[in-house]
């Protein structure tokens, strides 16, 4: 194809052999305990559904949502496949009631929930509750059983009115190597966790994996590492960038010294460019703080890859398109239609995060929604 | 309904009837000029096709898209609606190809979009090219045809080998009341339209249609005024919000003083204080700097709207959740199930997007996918 019969849309390709790879070394890095994953907030941006196919056939038999919803799309999606979902938050009447339809655990975190899934649902339904699993609050308090409810859930349990899977409790600052928060939490949970005698225990997020063994027990929820984020938290370098943002270019022009580029009067020209347009903006989810308007005024560029070269953004990023100086790239390397990747293989996410002022999570799942979801 | 019966997971409620007063409004402003309207990035993140269906409804014939599929969704949905969509960027063989099947208007902007556009698309078509627009560089540098080509297009639409129904321009800096861009701009595009003697104009965004009739041409092109963003450019106040980010409440705990509260160690709590937990995070589009962790380290905390009262946010957004401070708030007045009013009548857009160090267009194409869009 020549490079007018390229689709110039943004793109995201995603690649499910890295998806794979990063689950099953996070596997091997717990070796004593199951290990799950979340994919929450539709896989982390990059989809819900296929991700967790994915990850059903690299072995994954645990998987963990946000709301209910995700959760019955994902069971609807693999039919017959036997796994678990746990659905974390938001348990009210019609979740409930899609939990039992989809066979979903709720993980249970309030009092309100617990009576909820304890009442059987609607009246017409009549039968028993089914399994859940449950949070215990232990520093973060965020969503958790305070240590008298979870006391009473203990009861509950021990009288055959509450059938539990797991009991869980997340981190604060498991990526955080100088903070003793985690293994205060761990502490507490380990003591909340033993009143549970007979459940299954999960505490471990991906930088919990990392951290040591203490912190792994029955079963791991790895999320940000399985899509290619914070993967300088494992030395060994053995995971791998899972997401490449690409858009193409649109144009290319020699613009003067002392003109603008972009919005405002952010960018002067100090001298003669060549300055190639491209089709993706921060509506497709590359963030508008990249380029540095809201780090105390100064004008970072962060880097972009475009024909085996790195090249500066230059200007403001706008809703639908960006600008990259092309000045040092060889004369003609660069035309319209040329691919331009934002994060991937060669701009790692987590650089663009950290110029972002923000974390390789909230650029994953805020890719935007008409970007194509291409999996390889 | 009890409050257990509530659905949890985030809506984005929008105003239609605010969306149709804002296009009036803007219509009144520029009373010698056909007004149209951005709906790009799906309709700045709250609906393209239904945001276009309701403005069609208010009297707009006029539509503006980034890409060709954008412009071809809305098409459809509107069968036997007499109205142009014009697409402002990405022209190649298959955009050229959806132009000329679901009649959308391109905005030629570079000598190859000429080409490929005056090729006829495919040779088996063998018809003449459709009617388009021409984008001209006057200032900003982003997209559009330099003096040359713009001279190049004016002799092949004179030669009627390029039928146009436009020609326009945009503005950099129209927001900055100080800069002198915009005039200057305003000059270079005179100059330049002027060489298409009886093709119709148009210059002029949300806040150029504010800054004077100088600027309206015969076609204005809102966008983010429409949807209840920079309302404050217009000091009548007529400008409304439209759009309405609405999460609920998980948990109501409390939380003793000394106690970390959410991811990190970024906050401790001072005081003993009562926690809402809401279902609503940075997936869902609240950005993760409006907490200020980008913004040179201080925490800043972003108000709320919660049953009938504001209440700041307490710790780092969540992917799935957030943190608010309801300590001041009546005994008993927030409960599991409560709604949770993240920007809207109550909480200005640009208030959040000012504290999160970005424009409310960031925050508006941001919200998350799934996040419900309710019109109302």
């Amino acid at each position: 194809m020549s490079h007018t019969d390229m689709p110039r849309a943004p793109f995201v390709e995603i690649d499910s052999w890295a998806l794979k790879s990063n689950w099953r070394t996070l596997a091997m890095l717990a070796p004593d305990a199951r290990t799950g994953a979340a994919v929450k907030a539709d896989g982390y941006g990059l989809g819900g559904v296929i991700a967790s196919k994915a990850l059903f056939g690299a072995g994954c038999r645990d998987f963990f949502v946000a709301w209910a919803e995700e959760g019955a799309e994902i069971r609807e999606a693999m039919p017959g496949k036997n796994c678990r979902i746990f659905v974390l938050q938001g348990l009210d009447r019609h979740a409930a009631r899609l939990c039992r339809d989809e066979r979903l655990l709720p993980v249970l975190s309030t009092p309100e929930d617990i009576e909820l899934w304890t009442m059987g649902g609607e009246p017409e339904d009549g039968g028993l509750p089914g399994v859940a699993g449950l949070q215990l609050e232990t520093g973060m308090h965020r969503l958790g059983l305070t240590d008298m409810q979870s006391r009473k859930a203990a009861e509950l349990a021990k009288q055959g009115k509450l059938d539990l899977a797991l009991v869980m409790s997340h981190l604060a600052a498991a990526d955080e190597p100088g903070s003793r928060l985690a293994d205060e939490q761990l502490d507490r949970f380990r003591k909340l966790a033993n009143r549970f005698p007979f459940v299954a225990r999960s505490l471990a997020n991906s930088a919990a994996i990392l951290r040591g063994p203490q912190f792994h027990f029955d079963l791991t929820r790895p999320g940000i590492c399985l899509y290619g984020g914070q993967t300088a938290l494992h030395a060994a370098g053995a995971l791998r960038p899972v997401a490449r943002l690409v858009g193409h270019v649109l144009q290319v022009a020699d613009v003067k010294r002392g003109e603008h580029v972009g919005y405002g009067e952010a960018v002067k020209l100090k001298r003669t460019a060549r300055i190639a347009t491209v089709g993706l903006g921060y509506a497709d989810g590359y963030p508008r703080s990249a380029f540095g308007d809201s780090v105390e005024g100064q004008r970072t560029a962060p880097a972009v890859h475009v024909e085996g070269h790195s090249a500066p953004i230059v200007g403001r990023i706008s809703m639908d398109m960006s600008m990259v100086d092309i000045s040092g790239l060889p004369e003609g390397a660069v035309r319209p239609g040329s691919e331009v990747e934002f994060f991937g293989p060669n701009i790692p996410v987590d650089a663009v995060a950290a110029q972002a002022g923000t974390i390789a999570y909230e650029l994953l799942t805020g890719i935007g929604a008409r970007v194509r979801r291409v999996w390889i």
